[in-house]
């Protein structure tokens, strides 16, 4: 409801800068009684940490979540839910370009620094870091928990990166993600992606890639209409994480060149239930669930924030130079980023199951 | 900011079925003394008017605007806007199949039945119809007045019917895209896709394809943070056109393929003022314009009504059976699509302006 | 959600200019299946006519309702529902005053001029007339539909105007008001009433007044806290009818002289239900419903546009003179006010049933 | 936008419980660059301190704000700002006889747990404590910032404490509200008010009052029209504040008994600028600032929570009984009340002078 806000029924309100005194989220709309289990946060937390093998930042983010307001004796009570995390591990210092006028190319450095007129806090890219997420992740541990008495599973794995495409898989196969370092449930995609990112890293640079997202079967009717369609609030959801440039639903782009004969998925009757024998809709018609598992792919581009000199401008000085990062990136984001996707799409479904009625405040 | 709505300083609401009285939009916040040009709107409403050619759908939009508030001798005067569009030259008849339960494969008779336990208007899909985006148009052609002080042009065209794809187009070879019936506006590649949809359409078939949205130089800074970022925004307003199945900005799903150091745009000085060498951003970085052009592709499946016999099942009687079309098709709505594209595109830049500032309300 | 905008999960936003095309609401939040009579609605249409008594206005308002969207077969759709009035009866000559720059004492004439740059529609008070609550009244014979299921009902009555101020009245007594021209419903006070306007009216002047606002007994636990509590939500829908100087919950000011002990409603069980001695809490605690009735008492100043002579500006010229008002005027419009004041308060109560999750969406 | 929000440019969410971990507030839409000084926020948190004469509650609150995010070397960055104040200096102990499901009369106790099924935070009112308010607070001392560029001054006072009313004063003399115990700035009514509070005290009992709210000459156009009214926001506002029971603008009720003659404030120029001779509108027509002073006054009901044996029922065993408070309980809140309306005005005033774009946020 308002620009740092996602949602209507359940709405999580982001703040929080990445060197700053914390990161956290404000949460309206958790029906009393939802059991908000700081340890199942904290699990949730630890799946968006950096990577202990080779491939991720050094930056240590040991992330324990504080609740600060709206849980009383284990359950929500209705009230707004506040938590947070503090911000620790950070070396300002690496940032001392922002401070001299240097824009990173591929970043938000140039725009936020106009938009803002120089107040926004330029430290780890202040707003504009992939830290901020770690509220979002929060919220979908949150929106898990409310959805429980629809069974919803949500399930994210690392669909590529770079050039390493995994094939397609079904909840099942995908539901051990967390066990490989890219969150690729494929062993041997796995170790393909593992060395493409240390070749990457090797080489001061960033892969890109992408996350598909899977459910089981889901109520139908989850989803408001023309705005608020379901693919529209996880399409702007999506793209709220940093590096998104695309999302698809169901065969998406794919879906473009096809016949209308190849692409509807036909209705059958299956013990008296209605199913469809393909799902090239992703489990959505019309903006609503049709019963059928919701399937959606995000792309990610590189990182911009590489090791290798690269030109730009300087935007105090208004004058060319080349500028050699230093500080602790990310060779690869996608693996971290499986969680936020998980998360963000646990709480549009919990919103729209909110919305509709399908989960009573009562 | 509520379900049927788009935008947060500038606010539109669509209303209306297919064949229920009217079809329109409520906007608010259109800054007082904005003109408000009823001939203007018409020509933006002929766009999306269904082609002479054989291609496109028999019925008649003869769409003509009615204003019912918001504006005193032809400009707008602050208060909220309201304008319809009588529906008509539709047939009732065609549509005898969803009052007795069948459900259309790809449609949103299904979920939307569920949804509403019955009570929407089945009628030419009622509020699932793509007629709906007659309000959407309107509230394009306000918003390129709201835009008219930025200088900003939005240009639409069709990128891909089914199989035949037109390279990338810069906004000067673009702009004559409604002199094309299918809107791209390549003579050859327009050729080549009047052919493609009229052989879909003698088989009783029907086509997909994408739209790429380009605009000329944006000033800096548009978009909000997070959950406002104008991709999100962008990409919530797209998928809320009928059929939409994918969304990229700039690089988009291509972008997730490279390397950090070939995906970044570079940043250079140009007679002292800043501008990059590529655009593989799309114009939108951090959320917010960087004043590269914004370029934005969108995915359409094909229409799913097909007059091709299809296997489907009947929800008031839970029986299975073989589905045969009447009524007014469009084998391909690509090319209708691309004056819908641009309308939103138009309206969420000038609700970016609006809530950034950039366009004062006073 | 918007400025024009009134409730959250039921919203109505307000539209139209008093002689403009038409005045009308868009609603949006109504559940499918919701009985929608036309006929209902151009009852309560007719209650906020001019009487036909010699108290009030001679400008004809035969308002009709037209629904544009939302309705099909008598039900709603759970699509955006929108009705309008056409507006007629009026004479736009009665307004040059306003085109020369003559500002009304007591009026929105020269705040909306300067707001607005000049570009507001003057006639008729345009957007600042009390025509524009024919939209409240729609609104509110819908919210009363909405809230059958838990037999709510609101009953309000002229209890002052002027000086001649009526006792305190129960439901019972209250509930045939419309019998009587003032909304008085006690006959001696409704002639002394009367009388007190027709004098007014023979003297060029204005009369202000009060309204009463009362329920039955309400489910516990309607209004969410704090910002959104339902006194908070009540007030700042009463306030919007024009001319309200003032709103009370239950003992209201009279409550600040008391102390704890006599203020305080003393709770008992009767028939093993809670229940409270007094009700000078008027129904609401913490900002929810304590299940007694509802009590609530707005104020009405008087009229502004009055035949007297004044002395007031023209800002045109920035130069003084006497204002002399042709054109057709209430003398005292409180007892018009009385279905708006009932109106809203139904929508406030059914927005406030939806939010709870007391009347459920599915 | 949410039900814990209040505004829409300027945007404050209300959180936390009165023996939780913190209260607070976040607020989005502060213009970047805007001076935020933790020693001012905590000057006006100290404002709402129990007083140290024996009126007061012996709940120490040493209030200190701790800023979360939205800042940097002391200026809003743009971004979300959250800031909260630790809660301490409470026992638990004093609510048992909330636990053991006994209702105090005239307090939120029994519909909150009637709403929350039992899940919301008892413990010192938990959601429904006046302690909520510091979140009010610290938003006032943002808004105010905001507005320095329009010179805007708001000032309440204690009008009146259960019988004893001070007479109406102008914001000159009504300044040093701060160095009185009642925040009623006339040493003669301070001295009488106190009197009459420790007398209410003694007998165990609690007051009432009134607060006034003045304001020196505002710009013409503040507030936005119909439901957005001035006065709605203010009323929403006012009526948020624990205990209020009603809102008047300007001659509030006392305008229902004038003619329209008398009521009216006609307009004049002085030093070419249009002025009023009277106002009786308190600075607000058609929802709008006529550039007028705005007086607002708001009523307060005496505490609920007063040491008197009172009779009421248990919710748990639905019997009824003798409840004997014990904890720390105002004999009377208005004078603690006053920061509070004059932070809650503040708000407001800020949030509508951005909506309207007299301030810009670029």
């Amino acid at each position: 409801m308002s620009d740092n806000s996602l949602g209507r029924s359940l709405v999580m309100v982001s703040f929080g800068e990445s060197h700053g005194n914390a990161v956290g989220v404000l949460i309206e709309g958790i029906p009393a009684g939802t059991e908000i289990d700081e340890k199942r946060i904290n699990e949730w937390l630890a799946r968006r940490k950096p990577s202990t093998s080779l491939a991720s930042t050094k930056r240590k983010e040991d992330d324990i979540v504080e609740i600060l307001s709206g849980v009383y004796r284990g359950k929500a009570t209705g009230a707004p839910f506040v938590a947070i995390v503090r911000n620790k591990g950070y070396v300002d210092d690496f940032y001392s370009f922002a401070e001299e006028g240097w824009v990173r190319p591929g970043h938000a450095d140039y725009p936020a620094y106009v938009k803002y007129k120089g107040f926004n806090d330029p430290r780890g890219g202040g707003r504009f870091s992939a830290r901020i997420t770690v509220g979002f992740v929060i919220a979908g541990a949150i929106a898990e928990e409310i959805l429980k008495p629809l069974r919803i599973e949500v399930v994210g794995y690392t669909k590529s990166i770079g050039p390493i495409e995994c094939p397609d898989l079904d909840i099942e196969n995908a539901r051990k993600r967390y066990e490989f370092e890219t969150r690729c449930p494929s062993a041997e995609h796995d170790a393909l992606m593992q060395e493409e990112i240390l070749k990457a890293k090797r080489e001061g640079d960033s892969l890109g890639g992408t996350i598909r997202i899977i459910t089981g079967k889901l109520p139908v009717g989850l989803g408001q209409p023309v705005f608020s369609s379901l693919d529209s609030e996880l399409a702007k959801a999506y793209f709220s994480i940093p590096a998104v440039k695309g999302v698809e639903i169901g065969a998406g782009f794919r879906a473009s060149k096809l016949r209308g004969s190849q692409n509807n998925d036909i209705y059958v009757l299956r013990n008296n239930e209605i199913t469809t024998l393909t799902n090239n809709a992703g489990g959505i018609l019309g903006g609503m669930t049709n019963g059928q598992p919701l399937i959606a792919t995000i792309a990610f581009k590189p990182v911009s924030s590489i090791y290798k000199p690269q030109r730009t401008v300087n935007i105090k000085k208004m004058e060319e130079g080349i500028l050699q990062l230093k500080g602790m990136h990310d060779a690869c984001v996608v693996p971290r980023a499986v969680p936020i996707a998980e998360a963000l799409t646990y709480f549009v479904l919990a919103d729209m199951a909110l919305r509709g009625g399908f989960i009573s405040e009562r």
